[in-house]
């Protein structure tokens, strides 16, 4: 059967591409800012694909379209693409082209690609580019394809913006700018542009509501070594955040004008005593390519060349000699031409320092502040999961664990997050997977496609949430009545994997990959692993992953590495997946902390910030090592002593017993 | 009291230097073959210093002097350095400073650095072009500096060179040459260089005798597509080389000849069907920055350069063309003038794939047949090293401990070894060490300097043999009497990492990085760390120390980071070391092997080569877990099992004894 809907929508916009003389058109799923989730508003290849997964990118040739995204959504996209036309790509199997290899056999050599330029970063750009490089490919960047077809298209989101406290941010944006400043001039740079942005709202202490289960807010920044400049919809700036950009000298723009701000010429121009040196005739950009967006690269280019044109009385020559110059650091920086009006227009590449922001690397080492907040938080986050969980326990107890479905348990379990005083909302949508679900690593449980629990087996319940004292995340799986033999010892060498990265002690100069193998152990010993990494940074009352620090035993595709710092949060979470089976998770929130200084090192150990108690019905202490079961009972202790106090007697007393040594 | 000796070599020097218009010359401890250990022969450093250890770096100036060395070696320089005038800067302490930044010190601008441009490596060359950048140094690297002082010099090592049978090396030197130039092909490079002896001897299957406890000969390898061509000293050359090399179509060249070879444009130019794209006009050439010396550089800038002159009418013109268009990848390869007087001489950059030499990672991972001689040669070995134990056992039972000095036991240790069939050499200096003599990694008795054995404490003696079955290295540290509670903790903890190491299964894909944890956590949980890395690989015959694996949780100072393959060798050898007190080091060798495949991925582990009983009067249980205690139980069983039959009755029942489970 044919899916009209889509069928229509794919000719609406083949019907575009002709009379723009563009053979194909590239739609991922991204907004202008590299975000992890997008906005409604943003869900273009959801309008032309029909897929709704979280994650996809469509390509549309002149006869062929095709869809690509990755195991986790393989049946679903399979499903919805049905009658559309266009051809599922499952990413990572075997013979299966990627994208741009696709895109390449349907351009001729001479023909025009197309994508919005601001939905494409500047890194996926280039793989793009080098895969075409040799075939006089043309790139035309600035026409949105839902324009003018989606005619029902939500608004872009345009919530107001709050002030976070200092009492939460622990740092003043005016020293937040001090110190990015400082990192700008040890690189060279006059000029940093942040566009993602949980590092934009980090460095303002502004939040925002453009984006589910994200607090941020869409906007862009540009910070010179004297100004500091917040392009934000009209109708995000409340009073109070004028007010508040007016008192730390943060200038306030329109969110769309950031693009011919970018392209004036005098923002390039060095003052005397700014941080370029003497030879540069611009300043030196700072960016982060893969964040970044094309449209914004292409705009400090043009701005940068006008800036150079109008320093000097012989344009054509001096350009030709900058090329030259720059070409050592500047070479990479090259964009699309930004629009097939200006494919034939010759522009320098931008003067920049490409690399990770430092905005990264400050907000990933919590302040004392936002650490003492997050404890707290930490806190009841944790009491509302051990809340949930004697709920569950009652449900089993009386028998009536059957009448629940895997949202019901999801709703009690937001309920119950929702009535912590500074809530805010979810930190993402909650995972509540009974059975096989659980094995698929991103279940969503969806209204009348949702399983029944019933009295056996196990329940992984992966949640957490957004306060003003942090970001949350949990993960634990319970068994509902009997299990298998083999649950208890996968969910065991689990535990122990957990623990055995819970009670690291390394050097300072370690980082996540060093340590990853404390948790895969257990698993890897038995020859099972985990698909995954095992830990993420965690934002605070931002972004529930965060960089740069991550638990891998390996980085691939663009992953950074990055030294563990004490003030870091880091997630712990091995786990079992078996296919059609179970799936088991653990997941302890872990802060990097300060263990001792000698004459061999400066050592360094984790502190849990997640107390909910592990499911002793599910742990055979025969696979326990002595350290693991010590490990876990003084783990219990303390999630008993500090959290008890937050619970009903009944509550308290069903913990006290979960907490028992073991 | 001054030390005339060297002050009147120096003085010799710096009027060299003054003839020469040299201000400043850098003298490394070093070869022209980037060796580990250097021949007597290349010790100039040694020679101009007075300072007798390893490894050290000499700079001298018109007035200063300085030696830089390591901690292990700070004793020893400062007595040996009394006097010569000569400051001793220690290398790693604060505030010292490197040996580039002293040396720009002491030049003024347009001044001029002298060194030996084969006995200092590209890398090291272009490290210290960029700190001297923008000086305008000249780089003066065609003096020896001994020439015309050492009067009484070693005669450089010539060796004869013999050939590996097939039955030890496992494979030709023409399939080994077949897939050398399958890489080059690959890399698109039509010349190969190699001048780091362990690479060439590997490749040839020969071996030499020009190195101590290093079984290569000096030479260098020059490969294209068609020709192979290897550079020996004349006597090196004996009639069998000589017949084989005619039998494999190897020319064999003069030594010395290499650099004015390298020279010859006819070399670079491409005949049809070479590697090279269609649009090169030499032949690209394939080098380890880190190991070729610099004069080999300059020979081949020189002979592209020729190549591409004679190619071109117009010289000047196309020489800057050249330039341009090799800039890409061409710039790095920028080596020093080749001498003063071609210091003005406008040279265009070397035209080069500079990577890690694929012989390197070919090496690496042994063969069938060498892994099936290692195995045996391993076992062998480690009944010396049983034996060796056995008989300090008697003589700590028989009270007659006290009779023995370090020295002894290590002449024990060696004869024992000598007695292998197929012995060839030591594979190091065994070190034998007592007491707080074994707190010091590398310590060296020596006659009338070395510790006399008493029934208390422990001795740590590291030792191993270079056979035709394979190169052995081992270090088992034992007491001789009581030891106190501490050191039997320590002992007992770095016998859980060795053994936690050991019996790790990890994914394919793991490096030595994601491993080195599970050595290092029992110590690393009490706040101690060893100040070195966990293992390194091992040669066929060849060097001891060999990569590209490494077992380390950082890579620094341009270690290189490479997977774990099955075939691949690597120590194992956690330590802890009290100064003063007393040094711990168990090293036990491990061949990477399969483990398991299946859905979750391909599983390797380690499978244990040395086969020798740890000390269990040194063993404290309580700090064992179930694991290591199965892990050390399997291990003895396997020792025992093993090595009985090639032991006497007596030493066969000590070992039963010391393998007991514990």
């Amino acid at each position: 059967m044919e899916n009209n809907i889509i069928i229509s929508r794919l000719s609406a916009l083949r019907g575009k591409m002709s009379r723009l003389g563009i053979d194909c058109f590239l739609i991922p799923t991204a907004d202008p800012h590299s975000s992890e989730y997008v906005a409604e508003h943003f869900q273009t290849r959801r309008f032309f694909s029909g897929f709704t997964g979280s994650s996809g990118t469509l390509a549309v040739g002149r006869e062929k379209a095709g869809l690509w995204t990755d195991g986790r959504y393989f049946i679903q996209a399979e499903k919805e693409l049905r009658g559309t036309g266009v051809d599922l790509y499952r990413e990572g199997e075997e013979g299966v082209p990627t994208v741009p290899a696709w895109i390449s056999r349907q351009l001729e050599d001479g023909g025009a690609l197309g994508f919005d330029g601001r939905c494409v970063s500047v890194r996926t750009f280039r793989a793009l580019r080098k895969v075409l490089s040799g075939r006089r490919i043309r790139f035309v960047t600035e026409y949105d394809p839902a324009d003018g077809i989606w005619t029902d298209r939500p608004p872009r989101p345009a919530n107001p913006v709050f002030v976070l406290e200092e009492k939460y941010a622990g740092e003043s944006a005016a020293a937040k700018l001090g110190r990015v400043r400082e990192a700008m001039r040890a690189e060279g740079a006059g000029i940093y542009v942040e566009s993602k942005l949980d590092n934009l709202m980090w460095l303002l202490n502004l939040r925002g509501r453009d984006i589910a289960c994200t607090p941020v807010a869409l906007g862009f920044g540009v910070f010179t070594m004297e100004r500091a400049v917040l392009f934000l919809q009209e109708s995000a700036c409340t009073d109070a955040v004028r007010a508040y950009a007016g008192g730390i000298g943060l200038e306030l723009r329109p969110y769309d004008s950031v693009y011919s701000f970018l392209e004036d010429p005098s923002l390039y121009r060095a003052s005397s005593g700014a941080a370029s040196g003497e030879k540069e005739k611009v300043l030196r950009v700072l960016f982060q390519p893969g964040s970044l967006n094309c449209r914004l690269l292409a705009a400090i280019q043009r701005g940068q060349d006008r800036a150079r044109s109008a320093r000097l009385d012989e344009p054509e020559l001096s350009q030709g000699a900058h090329t030259a110059h720059d070409s050592g650091r500047g070479t990479e920086s090259e964009g699309p031409s930004g629009g097939a009006h200006k494919s034939a227009e010759k522009r320098s590449p931008c003067f920049a320092v490409e690399k990770r922001s430092p905005v990264e690397d400050f907000k990933a080492v919590k302040n004392a502040v936002e650490l003492r907040n997050i404890r707290d938080c930490y806190r009841e986050d944790s009491a509302a999961v051990c809340r949930f969980l004697y709920w569950l326990h009652c449900h089993v107890r009386e028998g009536t664990i059957g009448s629940l479905t895997e949202l019901d348990a999801a709703e009690r379990m937001d309920a119950l997050r929702a009535g912590i005083d500074d809530f805010v909302e979810l930190s993402f949508g909650t995972i509540s997977a009974y059975g096989a679900n659980a094995a698929m690593m991103h279940y969503a449980a969806k209204p009348g496609d949702c399983a029944r629990l019933r009295p056996e087996g196990m329940l992984l319940v992966d949640c957490g949430g957004q306060y003003l004292r942090g970001t949350t995340d949990v993960t634990r799986t319970m068994a509902l009545g009997p299990v298998t033999q083999q649950m208890r010892r996968h969910y065991t060498l689990t535990a122990v994997g957990n623990l055995q990265l819970m009670d690291a002690v390394f050097l300072y100069g370690c980082t996540g990959r060093n340590v990853d193998i404390l948790a895969r152990q257990p698993l890897w010993n038995t020859f099972v692993d985990y698909k995954c990494g095992t830990g993420h940074g965690i934002g605070y009352l931002l972004s529930v992953h965060e960089g740069p620090q991550n638990i891998r035993w390996r980085f691939v595709g663009g992953l950074e590495e990055a030294v563990l710092e004490p003030g870091m949060i880091v997630s712990d979470e091995p786990g079992v997946y078996i296919e059609g089976e179970y799936g088991i998770r653990i997941e302890t929130i872990l802060e990097v902390v300060e263990a001792a200084k000698n004459g061999d090192g400066r050592f360094l150990r984790f502190s849990p910030l997640t107390l909910v108690p592990f499911d002793p019905a599910l742990i055979d202490p025969q696979y326990l090592t002595p350290q693991t079961r010590e490990a876990l009972n003084r783990y219990h202790a303390r999630v008993c002593a500090e959290i008890s106090p937050l619970l009903l007697p009944a509550e308290r007393d069903w913990l006290r017993a979960q907490t028992e040594p073991v």
